[in-house]
């Protein structure tokens, strides 16, 4: 059994998708900064392979499968970003790739795990575990189950993202960071505890599912009902056994967002920064937005997570919100 | 008078706007490469400040004005985006500025250009003349009338972006620009010629109004109509005396897009590059897409020129559009 990751794992992580994955780039807006009246990094992961941060950990779990895993295969399940993120991983070190997504599923995503060359299970995840199938493909089959956020691999992986955000701007004061299952939470905190001790770092849910703060607050993993939000990569029932520890010994505090919310701040993100940020990344900004009274004058980075939506989908939201 | 722009003036223009000019990113994206089946690098101005490569060509002129211009001031008549170039240069340069406008351009644009502290005058670009308005209000005021195109020192200017691109690239085989008035080209063209003088230039016009490419084929400027095009920054009547002379030296061909293919290539820019990228800034993608054929294995450059668009008329074209 793995132990707890730790930073040296992140290390080697990064070592490991260097030639794959993108460094992506860490935008700024004079604009949003005279707005909010403080310093504010963005870490641009919508810029990422597959357009989300998820192929750091799916590329680094499967790169360390042994020969006989690879021959016999990877399984998956996820509400999106996750199975393009383990398709494209297989496809890259070719492992056969059998992929279970809920079967509202947005459908470019469902579209690109396909055109990644996975085998995409559909699954009702308002009534059906998609844990459970998983496993069941995994013994029937001889798969190796890489779940979406709880385990070792994937969290270094997933501290990537921080590490080279902290290498290219230094010291934060505070960081913003989605939070669905905690994988990019925890990761997170790998990095900002190593390269930032000082920075007070923030996980950020839907309004709709705090699963992460209550769970922190109680002392154990709360199961909450599946979450109704736009934010369709935060919609987790409960944090994992992994993410949990690490998240409750190095997250400061924790921030919601609302729908509203989300969809001020992927306006501003088209209107002032030019870039398609997907709900669920809209979750750091969000946050940022709503406690700048009192950022003033801080350095505050912000992790957007991903930017895969449905055209249509995405051109509705920018018509529904207020104006930036 | 002036002296007709060389490579020279360019290196200039990079000297002065670097301290204040964003080096914006070249981007790239496997899965557009594998549809078109070749190599294809975006530089991409949507990223510039004030949303768009205007910023260069329109710092670049105002740097070079004297003590007695700067305190007289600037006038500027503009569709759009050099008015917010021209009002954010003024501020940054301490100078006062007019902005004559379109009365139906943007409200983004014009609400961005006031914000840079500039007087906006607007007149009706179906009725009058906007360079008459312009020349009438310098002569008035004394204020000192910078072009949006036809002046040397914004057409050095303007070439800094592909002076970027190439230094960071190296040498292309084809680079698509769009092609309003011609400043955006023909400083292009002076780098192009320098740096990768192997490099087919094409120009890239609305299909409602092809006056590049008649201009060159009847040896003079010719003067259309207001195009109607979606693409507002190319609804130019005709090239200047200064961008003709050059276009006519050193572009290589001409190529047209239909309102449809700029918005294909906008729901593609959002879909694979997860940017923003208003109508007049698709249309070197669009020509590329066009061309795809003839470009197999090549390197192609595109010049997204510009990200500034209103974000209700951004989700309605975006969802007017085929699948991408």
């Amino acid at each position: 059994m793995p132990q707890s990751p730790t930073y040296d794992d992140v290390q080697d992580a990064a070592a490991r998708i260097a030639p794959y994955a993108h460094r992506t780039p860490v935008l700024r807006s004079r604009l949003i900064d005279e707005r909010l009246g403080c310093e504010v990094v963005f870490k641009c992961e919508n810029f990422q392979r597959m357009g989300a941060f998820k192929f750091r950990g799916a590329y680094h779990a499967l790169s360390r499968f042994t020969p006989e895993q690879r021959r016999a295969g990877v399984v998956a399940y996820s509400s999106g970003n996750h199975a393009q993120a383990v398709a494209l991983s297989a496809r890259l070190l070719d492992i056969p790739a059998t992929i279970v997504m809920p079967h509202d599923a947005p459908a470019a995503k469902v579209a690109a795990t396909q055109g990644y060359g996975g085998q995409v299970v559909p699954y009702d995840r308002y009534t059906e575990d998609r844990e459970e199938i998983g496993r069941a493909l995994a013994d029937a089959r001889g798969l190796t189950l890489i779940p979406p956020y709880d385990h070792p691999w994937v969290i270094a992986g997933q501290g990537t993202a921080a590490k080279e955000l902290f290498e290219e701007v230094g010291d934060l004061d505070a960081l913003f960071v989605p939070l669905g299952g905690g994988g990019l939470l925890s990761g997170t905190a790998l990095s900002t505890k190593a390269l930032s001790p000082g920075c007070r770092l923030y996980g950020v849910e839907p309004e709709s599912g705090d699963k992460g703060r209550r769970s922190v607050r109680e002392g154990a993993v709360v199961h909450i009902d599946t979450p109704r939000t736009i934010a369709d990569g935060a919609q987790t029932q409960h944090l994992g056994a992994w993410t949990f520890d690490i998240i409750r010994r190095d997250v400061t505090d924790f921030h919601t967002a609302g729908d509203a919310e989300l969809v001020a701040a992927m306006r501003s993100f088209a209107t002032f920064m030019k870039i398609v940020v997907e709900p669920t990344g809209c979750l750091g900004f969000a946050a940022a937005r709503d406690l700048a009274g009192q950022l003033r004058g801080r350095r505050v980075g912000v992790i957007v997570s991903g930017g895969n939506i449905d055209l249509d989908r995405y051109a509705s939201l920018l018509s529904s919100g207020p104006s930036a």
